[in-house]
């Protein structure tokens, strides 16, 4: 029999490692039919912390082969890392050494950590949106003004995460209105909502997934009926097109790109000349 | 006059450019002295989304040197933003010939779109840790048993924005459980917090900070008074010290980075062998 390949993948850095996983993931999600285990080695900042990662890679089980993707700036680290063996894949080095060479500048690897995303707001940018993004869930305490996107959608479309998402990472102010049984029987949303109508943008879901959704949380409720769910998502829809709000199905999108095509909707990709 | 050199940088990509972007960024970190602007430019999927895109970085202003992270997959999309110019960055390319190479195996450039995060954990994981975290904030309606983590400090020492980031980031169930006016009094936590001490960790941040932040929400309150913000700040971390609670301080660290120090102390990593 024709066993699958297998493959330790490491994510080794001197911060957090997301940056690294970013990368070894979308690396590794371009095979197929490989039997992929994943650790993360983050914080790895001193020669302790380095020859215990390089002790935990060399500790591989011999029918796995460890990939290591490193990003760790101090070479006296890399070293003692790359002791341990594996597959060495630095996403940074050539590059770095490629816009150095265009720019006719030194890189600067002592400034410069690798903070992935955490630059993509301020830190005090994304916990105010956070809290904002908390106190205008489920249209509770409404101060529409001071959004930057106002979310819609019917009970359990995905409106939460989205908004916490859109905070936690850039910063952005989102609130959510959940569009009620009274809006859908009058086929229109309220006016200090439409008021706002270039920051809206609709959510929509697969009916049978709000279904189970629902049923998730309320069993054999009028709420999670599929019939309710079906007249609900499509009153919601004629709506949305009624009004010309953009909208998009969440069902099979994960939260990031639900928050990556609002942002490009509404234009809120905002760092740019 | 030396004037600052400038540079404009492309995050291009079939997806939410998420990837294309956290390694952008880690690149120019490394740079001192240069004025970056940056821009994303994501799902860019067909010959009109990448012309779209070529446009835009031919029409960078001619005081800027283009720079082009490209994680776009099908060749004919790449050559279309390729004939924009500017310096061509591509972070995977080499590195999975490299893949391929030690293993053997073609990658499958169809199966794999470059998600960064997204699979972090399954959607489901992570919507349910994210209603999780909503429903078990501050410290109302506990189910401590289900908790992966829970989450101990003074009001405003960051609590909340953590809990959500590893719940929508890694899937995990994060209650917190704010430290009272009547826990300091008594220089003790409540048993039913104690009994799972395993999952306890703290929060601390710097008085001044706190205060400042406590000052923008309550203006001229006891609450945010410096004394009693250091007061509360040195009893929890006397409390954290005498039950050996590991704790960290969130001041000057990025959402990511504090998430990250937890699942390592908590040993949360869960995906290894």
């Amino acid at each position: 029999m024709n066993e699958a390949k297998k493959c330790a993948i490491f994510y080794v850095s001197d911060g957090t490692a997301i940056t690294a996983e970013t990368v070894g993931r979308s690396l590794i999600t371009q095979f197929t039919g490989i039997d992929f285990i994943e650790k993360r080695l983050a914080f790895i900042n001193d020669p302790e912390t380095a020859q215990g990662a390089a002790d935990i890679i060399q500790n591989t089980p011999s029918d796995y082969q460890p990939l290591v993707v490193n990003t760790v700036v101090d070479i006296k680290l890399r070293k003692i890392i790359h002791s341990a063996g594996g597959l060495k894949l630095d996403p940074f080095n050539r590059l770095l050494r490629r816009i150095e060479k265009t720019l006719g500048i030194k890189s600067d690897p002592g400034v410069g950590r690798t903070h992935g995303m955490s630059d993509s707001g301020s830190y005090n940018d994304r916990i105010e949106a956070t809290n904002y993004a908390l106190s205008h869930d489920d249209g509770v305490n409404l101060n529409l003004h001071k959004a930057d996107i106002i979310l819609l959608g019917v009970s359990r479309s995905g409106k939460t995460p989205t908004c916490l998402y859109l905070a936690l990472h850039y910063g952005l102010k989102a609130a959510n209105y959940p569009i009620t049984d009274e809006d859908l029987d009058r086929m229109r949303l309220p006016n200090d909502v439409m008021m706002h109508k270039d920051k809206l943008y609709g959510l929509t879901i697969d009916p049978f997934r709000l279904s189970q959704i629902r049923s998730e949380r309320r069993p054999n409720s009028r709420y999670a009926e599929l019939r309710k769910c079906q007249k609900e998502v499509s009153d919601a829809e004629v709506i949305y097109q009624g009004k010309q709000i953009q909208f998009l199905n969440t069902t099979h999108t994960s939260i990031e790109e639900i928050s990556g095509k609002i942002m490009i909707a509404l234009d809120l990709n905002k760092r740019l000349y």
